[in-house]
C-alpha cells in the first residue's frame, strides 16, 4: 500500500465545509467519491483542516491509501477529471504510510479578505468580507502583532469540549492593503475553532476604531470568548497552505 | 422629469447577459424590477453596454427617467437594498435630459483575466480563463499593440446583419501578468459584438506560439472573421469603465 497526498483546492460557497457530516454535501465526500470512481474500490481521505462552511481553500490536504501503480503525480490530473469546477486537486505525491495530515506538526496559514470600498463588488463577494466604512490599517496591523508568539488562544475560540489546550504558537501576522482590498495573512502551528475568524472580527473593531490595538493583549489575558469581537463571516476566509516542516518527501 | 444615471457592477455567471430577453433572467430585467419597486411605477432602463451571458461588469451605464424626489445619490443606496447580492450599483447621479448611454461618444475599457497556471483555481475559475500551458506574454503584447489606432474590425467581430460600420478606435492596450494571472486591458471608442473576445482568442494563439503576433496585422487587413481565433469564453471578461468625455456632469 501507498499513501499519497494531495493539495486540494475549493471554492467553499457551496458546501457544508470539509467535514463528511448527514446534513449537506461536503467537500471531503466529493473528493471521497471522485477517488473511489478512479480506484474502483471504496476510498475514504483523511484531511488536514476541517474548514466550515463557506470557507475556502487553495491548499487544504489530504491523504489516502491506495495499492493502485498510477504513478502518484498523476493522479492529480486523473483526479481533476473526475471532480466539480469548484474542487481541484493542485498536486499529488506519495508520502511515507506513517504521515498523518493532522497528528503531523504543521505550519498553516490562512488569508482573509476585507474589501473596504463605498459599494459591494459583486464580482468578489463570494471570497470577501465587504465593509463600507473606514478602517484604519495601521491599528489594525498592530492588534495582530500581539498575536504573535505562543498564546493562550482561549478568548479567540468557539469552545469544543473536546478541546482542553488551547495553547497554539503564531509565527507571523500582515496586513496589507492594496486598492480596496485589505489581505490578514496568519501563520501558526495550528488554529482552534473558529480562531482565525474570531480574530478577523475582533481587528475589524479595531479598524473601526471601537476597541483600540492593545484590547487584544487584554483580550488574550482574559480567556473569555466573551471579550473578543464577533465571529467574521465565513466567505472572507481562505486556507492558503499547510506545510510539514518536518517531513522531507517533497 | 430628471434623467438618472447608474454605474451598475454584476458577476454575470448566472444571467443571460444584459438586455431582457424571453428566454432566461436578465441584469437589466432585475434593475427594471428594483427600479419599479423603488419607485412604486413601472420603470425601464436604458444600458449602455449588452454584455453576453457570463461577461461581468464594474462600470456598465444605465440611465432611467423620474420624477421622484429621492436625492440623485441616495438612488444607488435605495436600490442595493433591492438587488440580489451578484447585482450592485456603484453611484447614481442627476445627467441631462437628452444623455443616452448608448448614443454618446464613450470611451470603453474591458479586462479580459488569463489564469496561466498548471492546475485550474476554483475559487477563480467564475472570473477567468484558465490556461495550463505556457503563454508568451511579451508576443501577445506586441499583437495587442497592432490593434490600436483606428481600423476595420470585421474580422474581430461576430456578424449581426444591422451592424454595417465595422470601424472602431482602440486607444490602448496592455496585458500585464502578475503572479498567474494575466490582465489583458483593452480602451477604445466602441466595440462589435463579441469583439473583444476573439481579439482575446486569438491573443491566445498568439501566446501559445501558434500565430506570430505579425498575423494581428494580417487578420485586421483580411476583413474576415475566419482568419482570427476562437471566440474566448465569457466568463473572463469584465467591462471595466465607460466614460463619457463630452459630458461634464460628474
Amino acid at each position: 500500500m501507498r499513501r499519497i497526498k494531495l493539495i486540494v483546492a475549493y471554492d467553499g460557497t457551496n458546501y457544508c465545509g470539509w467535514q463528511v457530516q448527514p446534513n449537506g454535501i461536503t467537500v471531503q465526500e466529493v473528493l471521497n467519491q471522485a477517488l473511489s470512481d478512479l480506484f474502483a474500490k471504496k476510498i475514504a481521505c483523511i484531511g488536514a483542516s476541517r474548514t466550515d462552511a463557506g470557507v475556502h481553500a487553495l491548499g487544504n490536504v489530504a491523504v489516502f491509501d491506495t495499492d493502485a501503480r498510477m504513478p502518484a503525480d498523476r493522479i492529480a490530473f486523473a483526479l481533476n477529471t473526475r471532480l466539480p469546477a469548484d474542487i481541484r486537486i493542485q498536486g499529488s505525491s506519495e508520502v511515507p504510510p506513517d504521515f498523518h495530515p493532522r497528528f503531523t506538526a504543521t505550519v498553516k496559514t490562512y488569508e482573509y479578505r476585507i474589501l473596504n470600498r463605498t459599494f459591494a463588488d459583486p464580482t468578489r463577494r463570494l471570497n470577501s468580507y465587504f465593509w463600507y466604512g473606514p478602517l484604519d490599517v495601521d491599528a489594525m496591523r498592530q492588534a495582530a502583532s500581539y498575536l504573535v508568539g505562543t498564546h493562550d488562544f482561549k478568548s479567540f475560540a468557539t469552545a469544543k469540549p473536546e478541546v482542553t489546550d488551547t495553547v497554539r504558537t503564531i509565527y507571523e501576522t500582515s496586513l496589507e492593503k492594496e486598492d480596496d482590498l485589505i489581505r490578514f495573512r496568519i501563520t501558526g502551528n495550528g488554529f482552534l475553532y473558529n480562531m482565525v475568524r474570531i480574530i478577523t472580527g475582533t481587528l475589524l473593531e479595531v479598524g473601526k476604531g471601537d476597541y483600540p490595538p492593545e484590547k487584544v493583549k487584554e483580550i488574550l489575558a482574559a480567556k473569555d470568548r466573551k471579550t473578543a469581537g464577533a465571529t467574521a463571516r465565513p466567505e472572507g476566509l481562505t486556507l492558503v497552505q499547510i506545510r510539514y516542516p518536518e517531513w522531507d518527501f517533497e
